[in-house]
C-alpha cells in the first residue's frame, strides 16, 4: 500500500510509491518511446490493460476493438483503490495510507495523432469522458480531491507516447488547491462576494495584452505570474465552480479552445514537451467560490537550485510576449500535421 | 530591469528574467558542458568572468591567477543589483521590480574535482566564502533573503560543470521560507517554547532509522517525507538560527559532513544530478525560532503533471531505504575519485 507523508514543518505531501521498487544502481527513472506494437494502447491490445472501467464504442464486448475512448486503471498505480484512509498524527509525523484512484483516459485509438490534430468530435469524447470518470469518482466518500492531467512527451514524464490523458483520486485536498481556495475566500471577504478568476477574466480581456484566445464560453490566457514560458490558462466566461458540471453547450467550444491552444503551442514551439491538468473545486462542492480553470505547461526550461529552494519560479519569457507570439502564430492558419 | 510577479491568486512568485531573450522556435533552454579551455571558472580565464567580489589568493593581483576560491557577479544575473526596490500592487497585479544580487562561487581552480572529492580545507573555504559573502550581503536593507545553492550536472540545471556555487538575494523573503518561519512560529507557540528543527534532530537521532549520519555537530537525515529519492538534509545539532553564524569550530564538522553526504550519493547513485542549497532565516534576523540547514536533492525523477496541479510529490523511494542505502555505501571505505 503507498503512503501519503507530509513534510515536518510545511504542508507539503509526498506521494510514497514503491511498487517498482529498485536496487542501487538502478536509480535512473528513465522512460522511453512505446513502439506501436507493444503500445497496450493501440486497438487490438486491450488485453495488455487492466480490463477497463469505461469505453466509448458503437458495438463489441468490453475490452476489445471498436471503441473511440477508453478508460483503464493505471497498472502502476500510484494509489491504490482498495481500503479505508486511515490517519497517523503525532507532533512531527502526518501520514495518510495511499488510498485512492489512478486511471488512464485514453484519447483516441490512433497511436500517433496529438489532441490538437483530433476531430472537434474526438476531443469532445475526451472531455465527456473525464466528466464521467469525475461523476462517477466523486461518490466515492473516500476521495478528497480528483486531479485530471496529461503529460505529453518524455521531459513532461509521459511513460507512452500513445495519447493519453489521466485522473488520480487522493485522500487529501491538493495544497495547491487549498491555496486557491483560501485566498478566493479573502478575496470574496475582502470583496463582499467577488470571484476572483471572474474578475480576472474580466481584467484580462479589457487589458487584452495577455489573452492567447476566445470564443463565446471560454478565454485563453497567457497569465500575469505565468510561472513557465508559453503556460496558458483556459477559463470559463461564466463563474463556473466545477469542472465536472460543465453543460452540453461547452463541451465543443471547450473542445475547440483546447485543440486550438494546444496547437498553437504545437506549431510555435515545434511539438513542445507539456503538462496540463484541470483544477476544479475539491470532492465536498462546498467551495463555490471556486471557478474551474485548465492550466497548460510547457517544459522548455529545467528548475534548479533556487526555485527548488525558495518555491520561486524563473521564467525568460513575459507573458505579454507569449500572448502575442502565440496569438500571431496561427494567423497563417496552419493545423497540426 | 527584471520583474517579480505574483499569481494573481496565490502566494507564488515568478522571476522574470530576459537577459537572453529569444525569438519563436529558440525556446529550447538547453545547456552544454564548458570544455576547460573555454571555461571562465579555470585559472588563467579571470578575464572571462565580471571583476571578482572576493577571492582567497595568498599573493597576485586582483582577478589573476593564484586564488583558490574566487567570487564574481553572475555574468546573466536573474536580478539587477542596481535601484531601488519598488513594489506596485493592484487588486489582481502585484510586482516588484527586479532588484537584487546573483553571484557565482567558484569552489576550486580544477575544473574536474567535484565538491566531494577536494580536501577538508578546501570545502571549508568554500563554507568561509558562502558565510562572507552572506555578511557583507545583508547590510544591504533592500534585500529580503539571500539564497546559497548549487546546481551539479546538466540535468539538474547547471550550465557550467566547473564546480561552483550561486548566491541569489532577493528583495522579498521566498514562500518556502515564509511557510517554514509560519510554521515553526505555531510550533513554538503550541509547544510552549521548542523548536521544531531541534525537535526533529532529536527524534530521527531516537528513531535512527532515517539517520544517514553524524558527527559532533551536525546530522544527515533522509527526512520523513522526503520529495525526492534520495534527499538528505544536514543539520546542526544546536539551535543555530542562522547559517552566516556558524563558528570557527564548527566549519570543518560542516565540511566533512557535506564532503561525507556527497560522496555517498556520487558513488551509489553514480555522480547523480543534484542541488543543494542552505536555508537560513530572513535578513531581517528577527526569527530566533528558525534554525539553519542545508537540504541536498538528486534528481533521479522528472517531476509531471501530477505534481505541477497538486503541490504534491511522488517518490518511488522510501526514506528509510534511502538512509540504509546511504549508511551502508561507505561501509566499504571509497572515496570519490
Amino acid at each position: 500500500m503507498p503512503e501519503l507523508r507530509k513534510d515536518y514543518v510545511t504542508d507539503t505531501w509526498v506521494v510514497f510509491s514503491t511498487v517498482r521498487s529498485k536496487r542501487p544502481g538502478e536509480f535512473k527513472f528513465e522512460s522511453r518511446p512505446t513502439p506501436p506494437e507493444k503500445c497496450p494502447f493501440c486497438i487490438g491490445h486491450e488485453h495488455m490493460t487492466p480490463p477497463e472501467i469505461l469505453a466509448y464504442r458503437k458495438e463489441g464486448a468490453a475490452n476489445s476493438a471498436g471503441w473511440w475512448i477508453r478508460c483503464v486503471p493505471n497498472k502502476y498505480p500510484a494509489l491504490s483503490v482498495e481500503g479505508e484512509v486511515r490517519r497517523h498524527v503525532s507532533q512531527l509525523f502526518h501520514s495518510v495510507n495511499g488510498v485512492g484512484a489512478h486511471e488512464v483516459i485514453v484519447e483516441t485509438p490512433d497511436h500517433d495523432t496529438p489532441l490538437p490534430a483530433l476531430s472537434d468530435f474526438q476531443v469532445k469524447e475526451v472531455i465527456i469522458a473525464y466528466k464521467q470518470r469525475y461523476l462517477d469518482l466523486i461518490k466515492d466518500k473516500r476521495f478528497k480531491y480528483i486531479l485530471i492531467f496529461k503529460n505529453h512527451g518524455e521531459k513532461a514524464g509521459a511513460s507512452m507516447s500513445h495519447p493519453h490523458s489521466q485522473l488520480i483520486a487522493t485522500p487529501i485536498v491538493p495544497r495547491r488547491i487549498m491555496e486557491e481556495v483560501n485566498a478566493a475566500t479573502r478575496f470574496y471577504e475582502a470583496t463582499g462576494g467577488a470571484c476572483i478568476w471572474c474578475e480576472v477574466v474580466e481584467t484580462e480581456l479589457e487589458e487584452e495584452k495577455r489573452i492567447v484566445s476566445e470564443n463565446d464560453m471560454f478565454v485563453s490566457i497567457s497569465p500575469f505570474a505565468a510561472r513557465f514560458p508559453f503556460e496558458t490558462w483556459i477559463l470559463p466566461r461564466a463563474h463556473e465552480t466545477a469542472f465536472e458540471d460543465i453543460t452540453d453547450e461547452e463541451r465543443t467550444p471547450l473542445a475547440r479552445m483546447l485543440k486550438d491552444v494546444l496547437g498553437r503551442l504545437y506549431h510555435i514551439l515545434d511539438d513542445p514537451p507539456f503538462n496540463y491538468y484541470i483544477h476544479t473545486a475539491p470532492c465536498d462542492r462546498k467551495e463555490s467560490r471556486y471557478h474551474w480553470h485548465l492550466e497548460i505547461t510547457p517544459r522548455l526550461t529545467e528548475t534548479a537550485g533556487f526555485e527548488r529552494g525558495t518555491g520561486f519560479y524563473i521564467n525568460p519569457v513575459m507573458p505579454e510576449d507569449a500572448a502575442q507570439i502565440l496569438q500571431e502564430g496561427m494567423k497563417s492558419e496552419e493545423k497540426p500535421h
